[in-house]
């Protein structure tokens, strides 16, 4: 199968039937989340992942209360993931990416000072609130790479949105990690007697529109 | 292959070699952009194409004259692709794509208005510059399908921000079609024996780190 076709075969599942996917495919979609790429490689975000169990449970009672509907997949999916991402960019967070990075690839250390001074300059200018979003911009990036690689492995995933930010910051005790959440993905195996959306069309903007080729 | 090792394989390409990425592999690379998801299905953004040539040639002295340093990949790409997005959402943008997503799945029409006006309601709570950045994060899911695609097929991609992005607006007249630019990824092939980075070490952040599992 080319990626093609799996992104045809999933589609954002409903209704899913509890069981379990095995820690091995699990780990692959997590690393395929892990390898994206990321504007400088900073990679500010981080990944949780919350088994189905009483913690799942506890977490669906406090982070979905206000989202009674279509929440279905929370209870029924194998796993929960959520993505992360940094509340801004400090010299610290910067420093330990660029540092490993240049150790990892034997350079000298003090070639990553100038590049984090630069970076550190311009995030400061451009303010808190932009640096929030940047960091959960990339982190969209990751979220995309680990649906390609759910759908390769015949995993279904939901990628969602509708859940109080603040709660779930809260439940992950993420302030003081200085972590924000910013998508969720249940993941698990479609139920597919039960899910309405299974046989609904996908529908695309067509290409036409999508795309605009300039000679 | 499987899609980790074609995440082994790629890396932001600093060098290519000039050489012609296929039409078939190009529109491969833009239908995994297109069958993306997003918030609600809204897919707000587009892709714009700008094969080598006179017009990228243009581009490149206009958007990218304060960047002069490692931008040599505008001139050695086969293609450069720039993703855009909606500044902001209106009801008729919301509307256009619901009402099309019930005319293909047979569903009742005045189904969609419902949901439209919930949905419009809640943006309009969150104002504008939520909205950029909401439709600017759907598109960097997109983003991160084409890049999987891209080293499915073998095709090198560098996922870059450097760039002005108000002259780059400028340049793809997005502001009369409601669009501003996101991010870019020249594709190409590396040109093995000039790029510096094609040897260095691949650096993520160790999976300890980067992923907490809670049972």
């Amino acid at each position: 199968m080319t990626l093609l076709n799996n992104l045809q075969w999933r589609y954002a599942t409903k209704k899913m039937n509890g069981q379990i996917v095995p820690q091995g495919k699990l780990d692959y979609i997590l690393e395929a989340a892990r390898l994206a790429p990321s504007s400088s490689g900073l990679q500010p975000y981080r990944v949780f992942v919350i088994s189905n169990g009483q913690t799942l449970e506890q977490l669906k009672e406090f982070v979905f209360k206000e989202f009674p509907f279509n929440q279905e997949q929370i209870k029924d999916c194998s796993h929960l993931l959520v993505w992360t991402a940094w509340d801004g960019y400090t010299a610290e967070r910067v420093g330990n990416v660029l540092l490993k990075t240049s150790i990892e690839r034997s350079l000298p250390e003090n070639q990553s000072e100038v590049y984090k001074k630069r970076l550190l300059d311009k995030y400061e200018t451009l303010g808190k609130e932009w640096q929030e979003n940047h960091c959960a911009k990339q982190a969209h990036i990751s979220f995309g790479l680990a649906i390609t690689a759910a759908a390769e492995q015949k995993v279904d995933t939901t990628p969602m949105e509708g859940f109080d930010n603040a709660k779930m910051d809260e439940f992950l005790k993420l302030e003081e990690l200085g972590l924000k959440s910013v998508v969720i993905m249940p993941i698990g195996y479609r139920d597919e007697a039960n899910d309405w959306l299974l046989s609904l069309k996908k529908w695309r903007t067509p290409k036409e529109e999508f795309v605009t080729e300039i000679a």
